[in-house]
């Protein structure tokens, strides 16, 4: 275990360049000023997010920062504290997600809703408002503030929790919000690293739970994640049959031009709702309104999760044997790990185990 | 006063081509099958709402059915009731809105959501299950089950009134979906027949108003019905301006090709909402997922409302003297009425006068 004294070392994966997003190279970096209430945290594991990608190839624009070290599926050891932190204590296994600061004064975050302050912190690729960069967990280590750490339950294995840190609050806060629970009919859009974990929850939620995918070969592990009915999109009909039947959709897939929207929003029942979670490199497709006003219907975005519900959805794995199903590789395989998820060539979560000293 | 043994006559104000959508004819009509349930209803106002300029030039598509009696903001004297009718009586003074049948048996009309019942019918240009055409109030009489049906408040005129049966409605249901009230800051998009009302209703509620509107003419107006603030739209800027500061935003401006939804995802709140009322004649524009994701936002739909909804309105309407500022025409000038909706010059809602005997 490691303690105070031990010396904490500062190196990671990054990318230099997004046109070579592939490419890794090993640097040393400084953390942010260490304030009161951070925590100094080794990283034993990082899940590799479809964010990462995104933002390695420089697909949603705007500024990357570079020397650029991404990932924010982060499981680690508490190595240092500061004087003010009273929930964790040194040798504690915690997490950090995708989310490393806010304001903790606005509304949101006095309402538990801490991912929707206006001065969040992303986990990398973003700044404090000392200018500090925040940087990711491909990584040796990462500070955090003890409010976006996470406390890990005993029952889940350090690997499978890691995928929890954004893609399981990803998903679980929305269905959450929407009160999934046993009487709904949840319909999970796509099965990847998001919707493996959707379904399950959804499941644990108590709701029947419908799987709408274009990949017929996915129905089997469609089924064996706990899908109740599994429904093939690229077969247009496929809204008809479910017209007005399914409460509460979750879209796990790319909501961007070629989605069919419009056949979604037939799909949902009466003010039923169609959640968003990702942000798609373009817009958003066009659909028309009457599929939103004639039942009135939403289309709702939701944003990660906050501390409140990263604690529950934990609790919730625990109890139901919640599990990322997932591909292990050691760090330094990163570069092969983001070009498996920008080909859709994981089943379903990469977990990058760290191996630099 | 009307009684059971005076002869209604059923005579109407109809177009018979939809190129020639200002054109009425008088014609005589069949109403429905004369139900245990129904009530007839000699008319005596019925306003002209932007959807009987949708439906007369076809502007939604579809079938029109010919010749077509549009309007369903009707004003009138029971005239029969259908033996199983409790509500009313013959001489009560009744409203009719924009629906005129549901199935009451679904989950949505039992729990008063009857205007999202899958099988719900229009009070114009639409069939009864069993084939009936439902026609709409430029006419001398409707007939319509009791449901849809309401009870006028003694201190509400007529003539006011009648734009509350849709645009009132319309606007009221979506404001009080959203815990409109004290504390809360309602923006209102557009000031037309819908938005005059939604200032005062959103006013009346408690809410902090913010008026937004393309055409700086109209402040004047806008400040009159209630509002707290008025914003210009035309300036580029408004949205950096009112960045997440609106709780809930109403639209009742067309939500179409070149409307700037984007920025109206800026000027939301936290947990925001973005109300659909109107259905354009084009797909809604496309804007990009960070406004809706990052914020946790929502895009809503909602249908003009319930018949418990349209008790209350017309209970706050009565006790917050909200009143439709409107332009009483005979009704033998519906053309002109609806070319006045169409190029947009009534301020702020045209009231047809029965003239027919």
């Amino acid at each position: 275990m490691s303690s105070e004294n031990d010396q904490l070392v500062w190196k990671a994966y990054a990318v230099k360049d997004t046109k070579k997003w592939s490419e890794f190279e090993i640097i040393n970096f400084e953390p942010k000023t260490f304030d009161d209430y951070d925590i100094d945290i080794k990283i034993n594991y990082c899940g590799v997010c479809g964010s990462d990608v995104h933002t390695i190839t420089g697909g949603w624009g705007g500024n990357t920062i570079l020397p650029l070290i991404t990932g924010h599926e982060i499981i680690g050891t508490v190595h240092r504290v500061g004087p003010k932190v009273t929930e964790f204590h040194v040798g504690d296994r915690v997490g950090v997600g995708a989310q490393i600061w806010s304001c903790l004064e606005c509304e949101s975050c006095k309402a538990d809703k801490e991912q929707y302050c206006a001065k969040a912190v992303d986990t990398y690729n973003d700044k404090y408002p000392n200018g500090d960069i925040a940087h990711g967990g491909y990584s040796t280590a990462i500070r955090a503030h003890e409010r976006f750490t996470f406390p890990i339950p005993k029952e889940l294995d350090s690997k499978m929790a890691a995928p929890l840190m954004c893609a399981g609050i990803t998903v679980y806060s929305p269905l959450k919000a929407n009160n999934v629970g046993k009487g709904k009919v949840v319909g999970i859009v796509g099965i990847g690293g998001l919707g493996h974990l959707a379904i399950q929850f959804a499941k644990a939620m108590g709701a029947k739970v419908i799987v709408f995918s274009h990949s017929p070969s996915k129905e089997k592990d469609a089924r064996e994640l706990g899908a109740d009915e599994f429904v093939v999109t690229s077969d247009a009909s496929f809204a008809n049959q479910w017209e007005r039947k399914i409460d509460v959709l979750l879209s796990t897939a790319d909501v961007s031009s070629g989605f069919p929207l419009g056949d979604f929003f037939k799909v949902l029942a009466a003010e039923g709702t169609f959640v968003v979670v990702g942000i798609p490199d373009d817009k958003l497709p066009q659909f028309a309104a009457p599929g939103l006003v004639l039942k009135g219907a939403k289309l709702a975005g939701s944003k990660i999760g906050s501390k409140k519900g990263i604690i529950e959805m934990l609790e919730l794995a625990a109890k139901h044997d919640v599990k990322a199903w997932i591909e292990e590789l050691p760090m330094k395989e990163c570069g092969t790990a983001v070009k498996d998820v920008k080909e859709g060539h994981v089943r379903y979560r990469h977990i990058l185990k760290m191996d630099l000293e």
